[in-house]
């Protein structure tokens, strides 16, 4: 098996060279990848800041820091996985409809040469299309999400579509089965009360933010057992995390993880059969020094340690 | 006449209180206004950086510094027009369809109320539906046009509405008479050499930077008055100006204005009889010192002024 | 009774319209109010960085994230209490003492309209015309304090009022009941080990940070249990949270709480009878990515959940 | 006569060292000094942005880069003169009046040594105890002064002292001749058609940045030249230069000087008897790349080079 | 004993002033010192983002807010410690060597006069040459080392001197005794499982940042307690901290200490023999709001109030 | 002849897709180029600010704003020309001495292949290696040199290698020939009246930013002609242009070119046998919102379009 490897730091310092995603190779033939990082730098369906478009490019400047060997899973993921640069998915800014359509496409080439996609957005209406591609092949899929909303509302502004609605969609469309659906980190006011009626009715299991600080990972590691075994997605959005460690994000939201719980809720997920991830939200306009990217980008390396 | 003043700067300090356009009072309205300063917070249009859709709430922030008295012109706008903050337009950032229809029918019932609209944008999509409201009613109308491109594109990503295009959708519709239109400070590179080929088979004039730094404001001046009398509409694109004086904008060109140039291009069109006008692409996420939105509170003054 | 609702942010998306406290209507008559919120923007007593007078139009902004439904709380303080934007209150920025007259004059028009003032910094200095305003009216009160520092020095400069002032000068003047006073995040180096003699002096109570962290949140609320009922004053200077969090304050001290804990500290004060509150210390300039004022903004819905 | 030279950049680099103005040796006793730079941190004059306190300390830390020898005039003036950092003038942030007396005999002390006061700014209200201590001693004083603003307006919120007053009470205390006053880069809106009478009915000479872009450096030199002879005061206001160059001000103006006509100005003003100069308004907390501080410090060169 | 006291900031305000360490005196005679706090601004060790040769200056001006009394500890280190700013060792942008020689040499003259060295960086490899000249004085020492990474590296790109060897280096030259060094906060990936070879080979002791977030700060002081007694050098690295409280330096990396562990953790430090410790890699080029230099500030008084 | 050409804006968003230079393709093997754009990412030559090594990687990511058509030069040089991204040279952080050499062997890899190396810094130190591998082959060479220092000093901490000396050094081994030097731009303060004495002495030609503003762009123009024919260098340092167009710099220099004359000045050197490039000196950490990257960026193509 061919595996591809970070470009080496002792001859390439980090600062220097093309930025690629944590310095692998491009490589555009799905068919040599385990896992195909690829970004998709869409933000047209946020309700508040944009920016998110320029995540997967600020994403892959912050991961030169990323290096190749896990000391706390005790493994190489680019060792045991044929991982690398797919470069990005070409989306169309000026709308959400052909964009879902170039998206939908995009994830199915990865999926039908046998990778599994590790997207990069974009804000969180990309995994609505995402899900599409991969439900289609999989059959209903349960999900871990992060976040600290729970993007099941029905409608903005009138439309179907937009970074608050990917789950309510996918429910609706069979490609994720409520019942093995659990959101980590939810917090912050909602419009009413019934916000959560969606999810409660569908049996989707939410761990709001105060259970998380109150009852300790392992809790949450314990729910997500009781969701039982079958495939999974991962749809991580960066807001999942305080502002104080991810400033960069369209709509923060105070009070959340800290990285060092994000990194060991992460950590306790091996074992999980997961199809496919995404990593959403970062929005770089709005980062202080780069440390969301930079979190983004070691986010991504442990949820690699754990694929 | 009732006409609307400032906040007193005496009493309620420049840094304090609820931040309108020029501080002037809330007025929803339009029969009350001669002009209605309305923001049009919509950057679903651009095709490289978002942001503009925080322009108007920006713009009203910094143009907490104007101040009523135009010692260069020698009067008082808000003494002569009935001016105030009419508030924003509620786009769908989801859709620019939706988007383009909101507007139109926003700036229609300004002018149905004998308003003339002064747009804030947003992104130069804007200038499309606003068009289509003031063209409908004053038939093909003129246009004084200061940016760094030409924003006669046909299609970006096979469709039809960006902030490239909204002055060829307009020609098409009969909104603008091309041989009334004069485009000031266009520079920067081009796509292919047939990029002005719209623009000079409709006769549209344009003043390449070069020509503003060869020749003068007052060249340009001449130019404007070549185009003959009539009614007019004005689109002052930020970034017609250097990104050293307007970094915050979506796509900066090197090369332009100086803010004094800007100035005395607009002091001369005194007389021109403009049915609207509107400033686009100040894009506060990219801004430096807030200085690009206080050049453009300064430049709407200076509009005003003439108006 | 007329409630007073958010713009509603599915026809006037968030980052559109003149920014007002969470989004709520513009309201100058205080008779139509149970809480009044009201920017000070006065920072004339700061000691070291200034900025904190940009504090209430820079909340205002970042507030516009804050929803009606407090999930934690189960209830939506819009709905039980007439709240809306009052305005600022006019300060000379040139006086301290000017400053307080009109500071105490203009919470005295809301307290006699039978509101209770929900003041908006602006620096510290401001809670002591607040006070004299409150305590000529409803006697002594006890205080719920948040602070790193603990704002009971003599002297400034040979100077009677500062922010670091404002608590002696309102205990003096008996406004304030220094044995219900708790002060709760105190930390950092002081000037000389007098430094809390005045506070030991008089019986006021205060919480260190370590206390915190090591006896957790509701060793905080057994304290403030103990303090009894009647009426009290609730004062949160940011600064009582660490510069991670809360980076854009005049006097940032680190080792402070988190977001978290100071929405949980919050939380438990329920059912204390509260007859007015600031909250200060605000300084855009030093703000990154707005991350304070939005900490402020839902600092503030949750102070209003349990008012 | 033992001149101060700096610190030498290839023994310790520019970056190393505690900041002191352009390197030179901290000098307290003012009878070893022809010119003492000497900081006045006070903002508390400002009617909008403040922040010019940490003026001194930035601009210091600025002035690393400035070197002994001027090309273009052709003289190294720390040679000639002899100067060196004389340290900060003890403001009290709580109070102008105190503030007043306090640079007053500040000032005093170094004229009664003999040397020459170069103050760095705080906001332009320092400049009118300082032609206090300088009027009192060498009677009514002409003065070159770089600005937007006229700062000639009678009082801001009913008080007589602030940065847009200095010199009306200047001239009312006959320490300045209004007839021997140039105000040069005057732009920007007013208040009213009279905020310029005290200044045409004392006979102050206005150059409105109009004037310097269309008649030159040279005519603003002989206008100069004409008010003759005599004793001169300097005050370079920041905000003369537009914000391109010079974002970090408080009140800033779009339409100024470049930087290149900033230094040719100040170039042709050789052979001038200045008894003292300020440079003021530089707000570092608006500073981008803290580019307008290092414009400070290159003016300041210049400046001691005409001296 | 004559000690130092800061500039009283009742006098001369904490914006004010020439910035010296924490507003101490400048001494650059080493026999008058117990400590001397000295800044080493090389940063050409450093293989990813530079910027730290600005540590020393920045931290002088973020110091302004330390205050002489540690309320927790109960004492005042001003007045048990002679404590000055001894200025900055001269070093050469251009060669390591050079400035490594440089650097013994400046510490050996701070060593040979009795006092202890409080260097101030710079990046990380500037402890080799300090424990040059620690080391052969006072034999191998003992380390405390707060760090995210372990800094035993051998080499980079071909070279035995950067940021991340200094510590094998300092093994190796026998200035070290490895059983009695522990390093605490270590985490991130690494180049291979083979990193920790050294560190493992030679007895020392690492303190994964898991083992400090389930342990607890107790923990830690046990392990350090169980190197026994000795003569021990500390250092700091203050990316050993999150990048939430320490964004600007060089490597970041998420996952770390938050602000108050790391004050708790130097508290417990109490009683040990250190004779001389560094604080390095405070990189402001990405400090945001200045944060990371003030948590420098504040570690380094916490430290001097257990030396 | 296979050219090169941008990914396509219309399929790929400008702020999708892995960042080359003006996106173009990466292309590692030089017999296909005729002009290599070569990443030099070593800033280990600065004497003041660092930062430049992250020069290539930012300008790669603000190029994205290029298109292909030069509409004043009326060319696309993507077309005449083989341009591609080569990639950047492998330099050693750690040792000026160790890049020089791999700088020199990796230019002269390019030049060897026959293809023209367009290197982007990196400090100016990268132009001595890269002369030495252009001088080596074409025998002297004259420059054209942009810049506001002449960076032919001898030595910087008695050291002959940094980013002030690379034009002496060029000149003593005869990679350069004086006579047919011109330095265009210079400015700025000196150490002393003999730091032109080896320009003088060695007849290059330095025109001061005097000579630009008052006789304007043809008269360099004429000087360059006067130089007359053969094999030129171009060297283009960022800080010739002023800090208000360029601030992202290590050594600004205020009162410089715009960025409409620096446009021009490379516009008038079409025809000039150019056998290679560099710009340097862009410091991405003190660039304001990008603008010295874009700026450098259209250096950039405005110089490929004469090549």
């Amino acid at each position: 098996m061919k595996t591809f490897q970070p470009v080496d730091a002792l001859v390439y310092p980090r600062f220097s060279g093309i930025p690629t995603f944590m310095r692998l190779p491009i490589v555009t033939d799905p068919h040599l990848l385990d896992v195909a990082l690829v970004g998709v730098p869409f933000d047209g369906g946020t309700t508040y800041r944009s920016g998110a478009r320029f995540g997967p490019r600020e994403i892959r400047v912050q991961s030169a820091l990323v290096r190749p060997y896990n000391p706390v899973m005790k493994m190489k993921p680019f060792n045991t996985l044929r991982v690398a640069d797919y470069g990005d998915i070409g989306i169309n800014p000026l709308s959400i409809e052909d964009t879902y359509q170039k998206i939908e496409q995009g994830i199915q080439t990865i999926i039908d040469a046998g990778a599994r996609p590790f997207a990069v957005g974009g804000d969180h209406s990309i995994s609505f299309p995402i899900l599409r591609a991969l439900g289609k092949k999989h059959g209903p899929l349960g999900m871990i999400h992060f976040d600290s909303h729970v993007d099941t509302y029905d409608e903005y502004f009138g439309f179907k579509h937009s970074h608050g609605t990917p789950f309510r969609r996918a429910v609706e469309e069979n490609l994720l089965d409520p019942k093995k659906i659990i959101q980590i980190g939810i917090r912050g006011h909602l419009y009413d009360e019934s916000d959560f009626d969606f999810n409660r009715e569908h049996g989707i299991t939410i761990i709001p933010i105060e259970d998380v600080f109150e009852h300790g990972i392992s809790y949450v590691h314990k729910k997500i057992q009781e969701l039982g075994s079958g495939q999974f997605f991962m749809s991580f959005d960066i807001d999942a995390i305080d502002p104080a460690y991810a400033p960069g994000t369209g709509t923060p939201q105070v009070g959340g993880l800290t990285s060092f719980q994000a990194l060991q809720l992460i950590r306790g997920l091996k074992g999980i059969d997961f199809v496919g991830c995404d990593l959403v939200e970062v929005s770089p306009p709005y980062d202080s020094s780069g440390i969301t990217s930079l979190l983004a980008a070691n986010l991504m390396f442990e949820i690699l340690s754990i694929l």
